[in-house]
């Protein structure tokens, strides 16, 4: 269950509103990698996750603090919005550079659709799709995923941090960007302790029977494009991270197959073929089947 | 450039068609981890690059391989689907389990559009997108993104092996695991280069300036849920992966702030406010505005 | 901001596995209708909201309440997904026609991206989004998306009440179809409320200024069907439920005006137009426009 | 069967034209809420309702008129596009602020893929998709559907109103107002004629055994957030509109339940889980099982 | 304006229910290239055109049929989902594995969202999207997209009349296929039409001045794939089809550029370059930017 | 296989930055006929073609050239981003109206999320997606497909050709334009191929059995609009295309069909139906259906 309260976990008020700005912080709002992604990505790794324990109470107990980073954001937004113009004509836009600037830059859904508010998009007006988030159950790979998004979302942060002088605005951001420090090295540790305490090891999964794999290629660096510098990288030689072999370096493939033939499906498909030619010879059994149907 | 040569990397043939299995199979040719994703997300890395040389010739050379990936899924998925049934009616589903049960498990876009072919989407035939990929130009972000793809493609590819007996698929399936082997090891040996180079340092991005940063809560583990048991994790206590601080643990938030007022926007957004009602008191100037307009 | 707690609002224990209809049940968790949308709904009505008190505190305390469901369907999903299939093969299929009928009828994805999980996905496989979502800030036009909202979905779980006999499945959506019974209720005596006490009337807008309306159409039934027997219900003549009007029926349109004529935009758009010919009588200063450049 | 005429319903051209305002007008026509959405909405209720006579005749004809609302928006899009610039650089740009205004502005594929012309999408150039729409079979829950789309659709367009004074622009608004004015009035009164006939009663479905719901909760208040106006309200206490019960307000939930414990699937689906340290101990059958596969 | 006419234009009524097959014709009604699509193309290439006349009634009347196709296979398909399974519970699939298989076929949204009606959708339940139209106002680029769009349905009608052997469907199948013929032919007169009035010639298009294009590589097959085959065609030599031009065959590329520098943006953007290892030296000015924001 | 090599097929570099052209120009990367969709469509088609030979080469043969121009034109969005404005705050705004304009005209994302780099998304920001792409197995269709493609990207690089004046960007459109022609060129002579070697003829399927198709209306016009103009085209009378008919003009349809009665699903989908009425005097059997559950 969620229990909301009223009140904000920090300080969310802008100096003065800014209708161009608001649709640029939709995009940590209601973005790929917004506060409503990693909101849900942890609520659903908990609802999945196949242990009970601290790894469990570690995506409930961040999940619900990031459903309140889409509230101080949803709430920001709605305060730059408040002076939104709304009755600007052409004549307006001519007449005041400024004006114009603010009509081209917003949201138009924003005071179309939301009535100066905020919405589950991003800054592109992209609705916010359940296909950002990633719970797969492996809790190696799933910690990977969150690291990701607090990285992604940082780099976010601090970018449109410079992108506005609002003391507000970089206030909420400057407590955000604390925050996804705090989230980036919390998921990084726990990776560690995964490992630390046998839980998962790499290469994810690392319970797949390693007979099963076509260990050959396992370590090798195959390069396809034409650039010689990879090779100098500690990818292409020594140990591996997962302890379990050691780097080669490759100018392209080391295995090749031919291509298998093309396929010749049911006539009833109408792909093309060289199939009618031969059949006008043999009085083909194909139109046979479809005259018969 | 692209050059594309007709051969594969790998044998790509099964024993025999499973129209069922070459749905499940689109999942890792065109889903949020299928390999149409890496091979576009580390061509635009390489392309958005910043700097030349060892990290852009790494991304170039292994996006070129994972376009040579889809075709062999795609190569794969097209001989699965050879002989799929088309001709089905509702009289063949009765008497025949097997039959009924194809036309139940498979894509049918896989007959109906593609007319037995592969097609860019995933096992539920929602269409591949853009928004799968990632490419910031940070490259420690994009690298942990790049390590979280591979260790998803390869849980993924797993699964699958476990659900097919088909000895051509399962060797395919063998070499793309041994590939997304090397791969996780080798973002994850690359995201070391990048720090031990002094390129990139945690948290992302490290040159943000700490001052900004609102620093009382970037160590702080919050818990939000009542589970008590993520204050024995190593990311409630002791040193940070950063470096730069120690974690403490804190049962719910260390700062709040009271929301902010309901906004006022512009009354000719007829949003609902208690101004009509104090309006009828005053002779308002909002209805004034729209009679003047 | 958002507080979790580790229990749940009501019994959430199916009595046995069932993956199909795990699959049927994303509906009412993450489709057009299902709690997802509501919870974003109601949360995103209160952001937007330009009043406090009742209204707000409304929208918030079931907004929360929602998530809370989300979270019932999530762990009943992944109960019932608890013993799904994984190693199935065709010669399974063959001999085994529940196997092939729960192989074809159950979401694929919850297999092989979410290993045995719930998905922020409808039963379709579609992801969940953002577009699903009404906050106009305007409440009469809300609560009315909000009480659709809440019949529709109360619809969609007494369907699926009748697909299963699961006891444990059936308890949870006795519960669920309580609680819509509950919403439908409060919204519509809300939408009285908001009439009641002057906020809204109907028309919506209702503020919008009637002189700016083109009056003489606005109670007229207008029949572009041929169909007659609309004419015989009360939308066709009486009184209207705005107070404003009397209704009128008419057989078509009671307003007619000419097409305009086609646009002729700068031929640089490169649109056909009867232009070309024209122009090589006059030696058009199209085609020098196109040369100067 | 639809025939088309060449006539408008009401004259559509603009004063002059404005490529910015061009695009604001795409979300009456492409958006969520748009004239698309209910000419489909009401279409599709048509083809899929189980009864003859007024109700089906009442959907068909005022959905060809929505057809026509399409039409005019498109026509009228074309002419407000009919000067938009192309050959902008970014010279022009700098010495003039109103054709930087306008390419700011405007929805750049308005251009570059339509050629000055309407497109199906919406003013973020989002396209108009299926999901949008709402036809259960249960008329009282969609003529709710359709009273709200009336009035977002009416909202949209009075905010439009203030956009732009252009006198051709806002004469086709006050007839779009107009009709919408209408088309609520008419779906409220038959929502209120399908109740009067005993077709459909609250709360929907109506039909739905009620020994079959969990009753207890059935009209409470359950208050997840900590304001207390909600207490306020006439749907905390009183009768209900369904005439079934009386409302009662309570503070957080009524009913709770343990979590079940986490989920334990195959452990070919490669999730973690605390088996492989038990495991180690037992010689456990997991391996086994992936050993023998 | 759009008049509905509450007939058919063709029988359109199965011998019996089929929920599997219902959800099967759904691609032609809501797919890439089913009916909804052509009507619409068809709608938006009329409002968009910028000539009166023969072409404009063409595709006015046209399209309005279309819509017309929508409703029969819209109308169609709710009556072949009149008796689909509702109460089926897992003890049914076992025993019945035709059931199972109705179960496991059909769009399961066709039951639980529309109560057993068609929807907006394709086969697969993707929602249709306006993106899938083409309207460009080059009538020679767009009538092409015409004829592309008659043969892929035509296509798609005629796999699905192999699906069923019930007459009724095929019925309704049978007329669609003619009329699709007679579609095909008429975009592919009128493309020679307009060519044979001079409106538009190849290549599309073709007023853009021929001296601004790049002409060494105007009619060149360049080969960047190993199959040697396509010199073979008539493609890779002899007189091109817009009349201007010879064909030639080279392998590979005949032109190329090195690639460009990788770029430098603002340090801003927190990307990853090699500048922090140099700036160590020159005590960088980028972090005396940042310093001093 | 893919092969990258670091060099393009053209120069492909700005004369100088302009955020606002970048935009623009995603159009033709990532837009519906963008260079990712011709390349996707033509791999995909390669794929799935069911004979070998130089329809085969050709279509690999030019899917390898079109992954290049991806790359082309991200590298060159890359630079005409290098000097993206970042710090821009609302004070810049106000005194600079170039600034202002860039901040309007600019994709936000390409500064948040790539940092100054391109993305796979047309010019509205929607991402591309796997739906845009056609791949029949039928190569009359599939090539018409393509001629389609290139001549509706033609169209667009010539408008982008006039919305700049940068030589550089100009140069490049200017190369692209040319393998346009080119490809528009080969695919009509390969259509033509088609039908001069008997592999496929009009109408598209050509080998479905005529007699199957209900010929009475193929090459019959049917006027659903009321423009009479149509009936002077030569797709109104002369000889078909295809050569097997002759087409006839009719005003309106020649054939039509009584609806089909409404539907009368189980009671259990809750969709209004005049039965309960019914029922109340013959003590129905619906409701004891339910009773009984």
């Amino acid at each position: 269950m969620f229990f909301h309260k009223q009140e904000l976990q920090f300080k969310s008020t802008p100096d003065k509103p800014d209708a161009v700005y608001a649709r640029k912080l939709q995009e940590v709002l209601g973005g790929q990698y917004g506060e409503i992604s990693v909101a849900m990505q942890y609520a659903f790794q908990g609802w999945n996750m196949h242990l009970p324990g601290k790894y469990r109470d570690l995506v409930f107990g961040i999940g619900a603090e990031e459903f309140g980073h889409v509230e101080m954001l949803a709430t920001m937004i709605a305060q730059l919005l408040e002076k939104a113009p709304l009755g600007i004509t052409e004549d307006a836009v001519q007449s005041d550079p400024t004006v114009a600037a603010i009509i081209g830059g917003m949201d138009v859904q924003h005071a179309i659709v939301a009535g100066a508010g905020a919405r589950p998009v991003d800054s592109n007006g992209n609705p916010w799709q359940g296909s950002y988030i990633t719970s797969s159950g492996n809790l190696l790979a799933d910690f990977t995923a969150n690291a990701n998004a607090e990285m992604q979302g940082r780099v976010q942060a601090a970018r449109l941090y410079h992108m506005t002088d609002d003391s507000g605005v970089r206030d909420l951001l400057s407590f955000l960007l604390a925050r996804d420090t705090m989230h980036q090295n919390q998921w990084l540790r726990a990776i560690e302790e995964l490992k630390e305490e046998g839980m998962e090891k790499l290469p994810v999964p690392s319970n797949f029977p390693q007979k099963k794999e076509f260990t050959e290629v396992s370590y090798q660096y195959l390069n396809f494009s034409n650039g010689k510098h990879a090779s100098e990288g500690s990818w292409a030689s020594g140990p591996t991270p997962d302890g379990n072999g050691e780097f080669t370096y490759h100018d392209g493939p080391t295995t090749t197959a031919p291509m298998p033939p093309p396929t010749r499906p049911d006539a009833r498909y109408y792909g093309t073929t060289d199939l009618p030619n031969t059949m006008e010879k043999i009085a083909g059994s194909v139109q046979d089947k479809l005259r018969r149907e």
